[in-house]
């Protein structure tokens, strides 16, 4: 009801999914012809600003605004099939968990055609003011926004 | 009318402009807040291999499958207007010139919308033969679906 | 004694750490003015590549001449405090474990001046034929290698 | 004598030319196995930041303080020979013009051992200000950091 820190706590996630579609790039490339590990990351951050802007209706820039920013406290990748030159796939994630400052966004890559999980795994997000750097409380209408 | 190296250089590019439209990913940002110079670099070559594939209809693995690639031999880029987060925009590239071993594309990056010159040049690109790294003449066939 | 994949899984690592020290680049810098997250896992590899040459005595040319590469299974990172522009900084690797056709590196990363935890973490590498691509168990020799 | 811009022109670089040592990074590595064309971008750059501050005493983050930064403008690199995985190379640059709002850096990259040509080029860079975004005349004091 109120709109203290600790009723932000019982916000439950939706855990409804939003797919990106993306191509990888020939500067995403490796010695081995696949894509290079950490660009998986990349690709994770570009999905999440889409689905930021057109599924939740509340984009990066809205953040910035606002002061707010969301840095990565832990990201965890499976690797399975390699993603290779020019090749079409999608990016699907949601949200998992919500943490008093944060939020785990889960997530799977698949290979457009013939649709095969390309890697999956999970990150930890924080909130934080920007000017300070420090992690703070998701305010209600954004934790509103995101549990959907 | 021979398939000698020396009729080669009397192909003349047609200068049809292809264009390919692309999303500035979070990862190309710098710490201005602008894409990246060299990022530039990377949305070129994204666009030709698209363009390989689409446009001329002989995409680069098609190359690659004939021990072929292109190496870059000079670049020339002229910053107009920086990209930014997520900003939408077109890469429009076109063969200006045949050289014997290679060719030269010109190119121009416009911002969506509004639509506006972000960023202009070209590059020299050198056929090789990948077990040898050699240069070597445009053979005949890839010079007429050049031609364009 | 013998030479067989069971005998390879005794293998016990001397979880011997190494240490490179390394300098911040400005295109590995993001909007927030930090190193980009996905840059870590770079910071990883150079390190891992030159410890394979001046601490292994076994530098990753001396793999792909025996049509061997790495390829990453899993990465788990761990943001502590972020690097910075310009910044010095060490990156200390271990290999915690052997798996039968793997090993898992451990690794921190500390800021040079005053030495900070700026991340930690640790990676799964599987050791992969590259005419192939399939997992293979790790020879004795290298098994020995690696066992500092 | 006096500081108005009409002085600033009259100042000659005097071309002393600083050198940076680098190693290539795996992730600079791309599916020819060579250091990817963009990169080199980025060499220069890591290069200049390095000798803003250990020669000519004017770190970047002194310009940053002062709202300035150096912008991009136009960029021409021509490639000679490539670098490869884990190779150790130099980057050298010199001012070679003073514009009103800018400077033209000229530069060479060499292969460290033997010695060969692995890159050259130029860069205009523009000096603005931050928060306008705008160029500016570059300061006296700057001026004479960099007519060294």
């Amino acid at each position: 009801m109120s709109d203290s820190p600790a009723s932000s706590v019982s916000i439950v996630p939706g855990r409804t999914r939003f797919v990106t579609e993306m191509t990888v790039r020939p500067d995403d490339i490796d010695m081995h012809q696949h894509v290079h590990a950490s660009r998986y990351f990349d690709y994770l951050l570009a999905a999440r600003y889409d689905q930021m802007a057109r599924c939740y209706g509340m984009p990066m820039e809205a953040f910035l605004e606002r002061g707010l920013g969301w840095f990565t406290r832990t990201s965890h990748f499976e690797y399975k099939r390699p993603l290779r030159l020019g090749e079409r796939f999608t990016v699907t994630t949601w949200i998992e968990e919500f943490h008093r400052d944060g939020v785990r966004v889960r997530f799977e890559m698949h290979r457009a055609d013939p649709r095969k999980l390309a890697c999956q795994g999970w990150c930890d997000f924080t909130l934080v003011e920007l000017d300070t750097g420090r992690a703070r409380a998701i305010p209600q209408d954004i934790a509103r926004i995101y549990a959907v």
